[in-house]
């Protein structure tokens, strides 16, 4: 399959990207530095990327999203405005993919996007990504059924990485890490499975 | 009980408003078009409402959300602006009450917050509505434990109301419609009991 791959760079992305490769896939991947770039926090980013893909003729097998940080603090230091950075740029900035992406994907192609655990499980300073997480699960649950031409969408929901827990662990009491391995792997049955409107669960 | 109502001249709000009277409490009826005005959807706006009742020395033992209103297009027709004015409006509107509020309210009172059965239950063209509401009860779930001075956190989650059917029949399939009264019996649950972090559901 012919897969884009927006966050290849990233810590997860990097896992799903060796992995669609071992399994035959062409994965082409971007992000905020790759070239053409694609900002998932800037509309018009996502808008001119899928509409020179388009003009160029592209089509997409899947499109899949690893990117999106959000602001971690305890809630009382928590404004308004970091909530709202948190949804803009993993929330929204998938909705804006899936919409900008939808008619460059072949009929029954999938998108599978990454939420994470913290929209179920609350850490004490992870409320901004619980809410941007809760965004794009309810975003996957809800438009599954509304897509065209049997197009499938997912979200993978992860804990927290091995490979990030070094720089987690403090904030993440009593998680038990998974690996980018594992992860990987929920991105495969996601894209190569039937799967849709699912939050898949590594945890 | 002194009780602050945001969007208490609504269906919703008229019906909690009503009920909440009965029952003995004081209700401060709050929205754009009150005086002092406050729009949920402008955060300088909740924070000067907030900061200017704090010089005033007021103090709430309850604060109440029923406004919020959300783009209601098929999955097609809706643009990533969309959805950032539904999760904006509704979702981080919230959020900012929230946040403003708390220092206001009294140990041990209570917010509650409107979010709405679209969050788990599609309809055709409720998907920003659903991503809107999803911010909502993630929120409430998230933040329950994280509120100072045992602060309680609900939000009330009702299919379509009887009083909104002529309207919105139509967009709702199939959906079995809930009175007003038995909307504003659910704030009172969270209000008057001890519940915290739960999305109470009238479905
Ligand atoms: N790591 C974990 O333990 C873990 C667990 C659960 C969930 N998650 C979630 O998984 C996602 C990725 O996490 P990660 O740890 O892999 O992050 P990461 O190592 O920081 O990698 C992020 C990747 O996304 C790209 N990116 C960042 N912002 C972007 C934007 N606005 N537009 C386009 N590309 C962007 C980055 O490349 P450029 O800088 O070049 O743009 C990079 O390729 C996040 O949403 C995170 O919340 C992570
Ligand atoms: N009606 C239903 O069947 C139903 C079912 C499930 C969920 N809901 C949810 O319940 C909420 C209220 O619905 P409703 O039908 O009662 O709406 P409504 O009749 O339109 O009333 C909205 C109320 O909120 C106020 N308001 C609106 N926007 C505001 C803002 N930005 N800041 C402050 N106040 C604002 C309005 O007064 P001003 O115009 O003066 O500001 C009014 O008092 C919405 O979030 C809706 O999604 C409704």
């Amino acid at each position: 399959m012919r897969i884009l791959l927006i966050g290849n760079s990233g810590t997860i992305g990097s896992a799903v990207e060796s992995l669609l490769k071992e399994r035959g896939h062409q994965v082409i991947g971007v992000s905020r530095s790759s070239s053409p770039a694609l900002d998932t926090a800037d509309q018009s980013s996502v808008s001119a990327f899928f509409r020179a893909a388009q003009d160029r003729g592209e089509q997409f097998d899947a499109v899949v999203v690893t990117a999106g940080g959000t602001p971690f603090k305890p809630l009382a230091e928590l404004t308004a405005e970091d909530f709202a950075t948190a949804v803009t740029n993993k929330g929204i900035g998938q909705i804006a993919v899936v919409q900008a992406a939808t008619p460059l994907i072949v009929d029954g192609g999938s998108i599978t996007l990454i939420s994470g655990i913290l929209a179920e499980i609350p850490v004490p300073d992870g409320l901004a990504a619980s809410v941007a997480n809760a965004v794009v699960d309810g975003f996957v649950r809800n438009a599954a059924g509304a897509l065209p031409r049997g197009l499938r969408i997912n979200s993978v929901s992860p804990t927290v990485l091995e490979e990030s827990w070094e720089a987690y662990a403090s904030a993440f009491p009593g998680a038990v890490p998974v690996s980018g391995a594992a992860v990987a792997n929920a991105f495969v049955r996601s894209i190569e499975g039937i799967e849709t409107g699912q939050v898949i669960k590594v945890w």
